[in-house]
């Protein structure tokens, strides 16, 4: 890095501003009050966790900004979209998000719904309408329904509601955030670094570098415990969301099964285990993977 | 045809078979609540209309089997999606379906929403697995989403749920069938003939012929047409749900805005549009687009 490096706090301004532009332009214009739900769901807010993922390892691995801009869009619609159905009165029976009132709220339930059904469908068709390859598309398809599905987010989704009451295993806490959660920012990831493949020669997509992979898990689960730790221990206010949440709901997490001292140390662990995967990876001066560690800080330290 | 050709019946029965089967593997396996619930909303029931028109459309193309089964089983997923979805207390609130307790009541509302969710990402999957090229596997996903997100299924719901109690213009409603029900039909078709596009070649996709557009677009809106003189002139235990439901729940439909006979001799004319558009389409004795014809007939006459 030379000194016209841009700082951590330059980049992810800069690459918010063009993740927020890339979703404005793939979500439909606000010409219909379904389509007003599905921008208020998505725009103005969030950390853009998963763009920023994506785009940093997509900057590592040397893709085009065009297939980054479809991919981030991609991954925060299908996000979005989780959040829209979790915060219903019948799933998590949240009344704030990001610091505004949840959709079913702000909107209705049938609204929440369908916004949340249209942006998932979005998702896919942002990623058909990124002037991919056909070979990549096919294979940026795959990366996102695998993570989102009933192997996934959603399968995650329904055993964090089936979990009310229970005390899991450590092990079984963990299939759960790497499900609910992990799966999706491992997808990122993934997806990132997919964006990279030739899109003029139809060969296969090449392997994901194991390193990555493992970086990819690390964040991802390190993620969670940071929720569960910021759930227990911050207001409702600095998390744009109701804080103390699980508790009320009696819902296990890291820190009711864990303690919070043993949580807090197991992030950290699994953040030096993705500072760790990422010193193994090859890199250029043209390829650096300085942004995934950076993210991996801010992963681990975030106070929202 | 000659005599040893099956009867249409004949047909639909083998062929329901195979797109059972072929939902039975594309679904996950029910090791987990959740994938319980998805087969519940998908397996053992539904009359199947828009497999039934992707395996009619790819017949007459000369589709591969294995691609048929891929994008039947895709379609049929997103409709019960759908339908898991519209039953919910905030949608149409629907206690009953394909004569069996509609999902949030058999699980609870919760499992519903996810298992609708969940569908819908199983859906693309499926298209995704069907060992189809690149492209046309691009072009499935495309063809899908486009019709299944808020331009398409998701945005005709909207208008529907947003219609109570409204006194839309024909042209309105018109509007809302062809996004709420045609455009999965009309995808199905599409869907069927995009599978027989060559997967070894690299070229694009050849034009769908406009002949079958027509068809498909016909067919599409007779669909609802025929839906809504059921839900006024029959019984609930013939429909498999409840019967007169548009009327409870003030929605404007065929019959409240163009009256029983209107609505009747409308469905005739589509079909008979249908019939014209499958008379003009080439075909010969190895890609006989009889069995499209005898799926519109079916639509046209259908009691439940």
């Amino acid at each position: 890095m030379n000194e016209m490096t841009p700082s951590f706090e330059q980049w992810r301004s800069l690459r918010l501003a063009r993740i927020e532009r890339a979703l404005d332009v793939a979500l439909p214009p606000a010409n219909t009050r379904l389509h007003q739900v599905m921008r208020y769901a998505v725009l103005g807010n969030g950390k853009r966790i998963r763009p920023l993922l994506c785009v940093a390892a997509g900057e590592w691995a040397g893709a085009p900004d065009h297939a980054l801009d479809a991919a981030a869009a991609a991954l925060e619609m299908m996000h979005a979209y989780s959040l829209a159905h979790d915060d219903l009165p019948s799933m998590d029976n949240d009344r704030v998000r990001h610091g505004k009132p949840a959709l079913h709220l702000r909107y209705d339930e049938a609204a929440a719904i369908l916004a949340g059904d249209a942006l998932q469908t979005q998702a896919f068709m942002t990623l058909i309408e990124g002037e991919l390859a056909p070979l990549q598309c096919a294979a940026l398809v795959r990366e996102l329904a695998t993570a989102s599905g009933s192997a996934g987010m959603a399968g995650g989704q329904a055993m964090d509601i089936e979990s009310a009451g229970a005390h899991p295993t450590h092990a079984a806490l963990e299939k759960m955030a790497r499900m609910k959660t992990g799966a999706l920012l491992r997808a990122a990831v993934r997806m990132g670094a997919l964006c990279a493949a030739s899109p003029t020669e139809n060969a296969d997509i090449p392997p994901f570098p194991e390193a990555l992979e493992r970086y990819a898990s690390a964040i991802g689960l390190a993620f969670q415990m940071v929720d569960d730790i910021l759930d227990a221990v911050s207001d409702s206010e600095t998390l744009g969301k109701t804080a103390g949440k699980d508790a009320r709901d009696r819902k296990p997490n890291y820190v009711s099964i864990l303690g919070l001292a043993a949580s807090r140390a197991q992030v950290e662990q699994l953040r030096n285990a993705a500072l760790a995967a990422l010193a193994s990876l090859p890199s250029s001066d043209q390829k650096p993977a300085h942004r995934l560690a950076q993210l991996a800080d801010f992963i681990a330290k975030r106070a929202y």
